[in-house]
């Protein structure tokens, strides 16, 4: 029998778990859920009998070293920062470990050690990073290995709500870490254009926006990630003249965003004066020169260029910005005030579900021709638990948990899933979950 | 007979050192100016037999405690994070200190150990701060003194070049620290007007001015300085409705300079990539979408929203931002990279002359009515070394040092000079050598 410790049992876990305690019997697994809640972690074991839950605290480091030398790997759902602490562990007692994080300059000093450990350190097996590396390679070797070379290369993804519950303005709600959404776009954006460097400065992320069609029905927009060129090397595609990664939204959303911006609403650099009783309405007036209690509305929309008729002007109205309520938060930013807002505002309700939206376009030259190849993936949550974010996620590292104790996964050292031994096996099980590009 | 030392010898020394050895005979004193550069102490000093030139670097101990322990009083003209080293001294060997920089927390902790001592650490004591603070609460303290209640103040203040050296299309040089005029902006401002907390965000600081009228003949415009709140409490006027503090500038840089901001040039953020090759050419068209090195002249203009022939489109072209040279800095941030080109260009040439500008407007309350007051301030240079910078920011200093030798300052502790006893003698004193509020 093969021991699985899984450390963190959030949402995120969710599906991940799920897929193990599957997979238990036929594989002859035990996976130990850990987490400094308890509760949280037998409510994902369930009844299962191949599952067992442990309370433990990562920076106990007695019961942390026991639980990962009992084990025969170890899954880290921890918060990015903490991955490291376990990833010591697991060298010193030899065990495989997989995140779903971005490899971290740290777990990359690992390599050498992980190497004569003879073991994987896996990371960036998530939906993105994860699903887009497993499915960017699978097109980019295709078409290499078929003499083709790689002209322009764009990959676009996005965490939404699902169409049938998409019943808000700004056609968004949160699905994921709603900190990370609104302190998005705060660095200058990188790409590359027709062989040249480009630079998004954070005032403009969100007024340059790109239209993505999805499908024949589907289009949305995008704003650009901080780092496309950093894709460049591992993906091999170094003849790119284009590479352009982003973040899909519902078109109109960054229009409506980049008022927030303009605002100073998304400013996390600077804690307001009283927020306990400040409301959001003298927030709002505080960020307008001349406006004041009686005249905000005008004011507002004067400041954005915009009539109280616009569509515009009522998404931000509506976010309730210019309600009386205070924001009731210690030294809160504008960013945590504004994100308490919209976590009330965007949250996705009892029995809604999300959706996960992922496109890669690709040029390519083959015999002095150009011709273009994209791919799309669209997976809609099951329900509240099993989301289309914690599936994407989970999924990807659960199989390559399974590869990997199956002996079929031969990699080792600190890698991420660039390889074919990845993203053949790992692609075609996805698509039994529904989890399939088109 | 008493020993004055002062710590460093730059440009911002020359005209304390000129004051203190001028008076150095009739005050029976000798003025010890140390630096880690000997030649420049020594050319400060020249031929007087009162000065002498000293070298230190000021984390020699040995030699900087020997040096503080034999004086009666110290001036640090050090950068500002230097000036904590020399102050425990101060407090070990019982000694004054005077620095024109903004009061720290770490200067502030202090107080009670300065009072112990029974010395005077004051700080601020420069131009800007130091002047703003004197002349300002002369007017203050008048009004109130005949029963006026201050309504709003509002304070500005510019280091600019002297009108007959403004010869560029910017009507901007450089006449002290390049560094902070890049990097002026780049936190959000607050202030208070009609009653109400404001907030100008950084995207927006350089496009809401207010045009600001000195004298008959004058219009300057303003941007608003980062914190105007945290005078109120200093100042004594928690009654002002409204309360600003601003930089001038000759109409129209701002609106320039925010096409910088706007193209993401002022970032300091990050470092660019081969900065030692790159060219301001590449650089300029790495910031706009779609540019390229054909293009870029009117890609440019339609970013900015500007025909070729406008005189804001031919102030961007005349920084030399679209030429083909290089940057030639290792690993330069675009703020750093831009700095390097407006050295150049915004240099101050030999024989040129700069010019300081500064303006109070207090309204205010008595018996009912409405009053409006205003004070006006205009320093020209006297020469290279003597700039109306220097002057400005060494007088007051010099100034209060000899005040305090006399005897004639009551003060101990850590202070700012914002009572009578600063004001009044130092404000009377700067008038005869031209510094004259009107």
């Amino acid at each position: 029998m093969k021991n699985i410790l899984v450390l963190g049992a959030g949402l995120s876990s969710s599906y991940l778990i799920k897929y193990l305690l599957q997979h238990a019997k036929k594989e002859d697994w035990k996976i130990i859920v850990a987490d400094s809640n308890l509760e949280l972690a037998q409510k994902k074991i369930g009844k299962s009998t191949f599952g067992k839950a442990v309370e433990m605290d990562i920076h106990n480091q007695e019961k942390r070293q026991e639980l990962i030398k009992n084990s025969d790997l170890v899954i880290s759902m921890l918060p990015a920062t903490l991955h490291f602490i376990a990833a010591q562990d697991c060298i010193l007692y030899q065990k495989h470990l997989i995140t779903a994080s971005y490899l971290s300059e740290e777990m990359k000093s690992l390599h050498t050690q992980a190497l004569k450990a003879n073991v994987l350190f896996l990371n960036e097996i998530g939906l993105d990073p994860g699903i887009d590396h497993l499915s960017a390679m699978k097109m980019i070797h295709h078409i290499q290995s078929e003499g083709g070379e790689i002209v322009s290369f764009e990959s676009y993804c996005g965490g939404l709500v699902a169409p049938e519950f998409d019943d808000n303005p700004w056609n968004y709600k949160f699905t994921w870490n709603p900190r990370n959404v609104v302190l998005a776009g705060q660095a200058t954006a990188r790409y590359l254009e027709a062989g040249l460097l480009k630079f998004i400065p954070p005032n403009r992320i969100f007024s340059q926006t790109k239209k993505i069609k999805v499908g024949k029905n589907n289009t949305f927009e995008s704003y650009a990630n901080r780092d496309s060129l950093s894709y460049i090397d591992p993906y091999g595609i170094g003849s790119a003249q284009t590479v352009l990664r982003g973040t899909l939204r519902k078109v109109g959303f960054s229009e409506a965003w980049n008022c927030l911006v303009k605002l100073g609403l998304t400013d996390d650099s600077y804690s307001l004066p009283q927020t306990e009783t400040l409301t959001y309405r003298e927030l709002m007036s505080a960020f307008i020169g001349g406006a004041n209690s009686e005249n905000l509305e005008k004011k507002l929309a004067d400041f954005l260029g915009l009539t109280k008729a616009s569509k515009l002007y009522k998404k931000i109205l509506w976010l309730g910005l210019l309600e009386t309520n205070a924001i009731g938060m210690h030294n809160a930013t504008p960013a945590q005030a504004l994100q308490k807002l919209l976590q009330e505002k965007w949250k996705l309700q009892k029995g809604e579900l999300d959706q996960i939206v992922m496109k890669h376009e690709i040029s390519y030259k083959l015999n002095g021709k150009i011709y273009y190849e994209n791919a799309s993936l669209i997976v809609n949550g099951e329900n509240q638990q099993l989301t289309s974010m914690a599936k994407t996620v989970g999924l990807p590292m659960a199989i390559a948990a399974k590869l990997l104790l199956q002996g079929k996964i031969k990699a080792r050292g600190v890698q991420i899933p660039i390889t074919k031994e990845f993203y053949e096996p790992i692609l075609l099980e996805l698509e039994k979950y529904g989890v399939k590009f088109i």
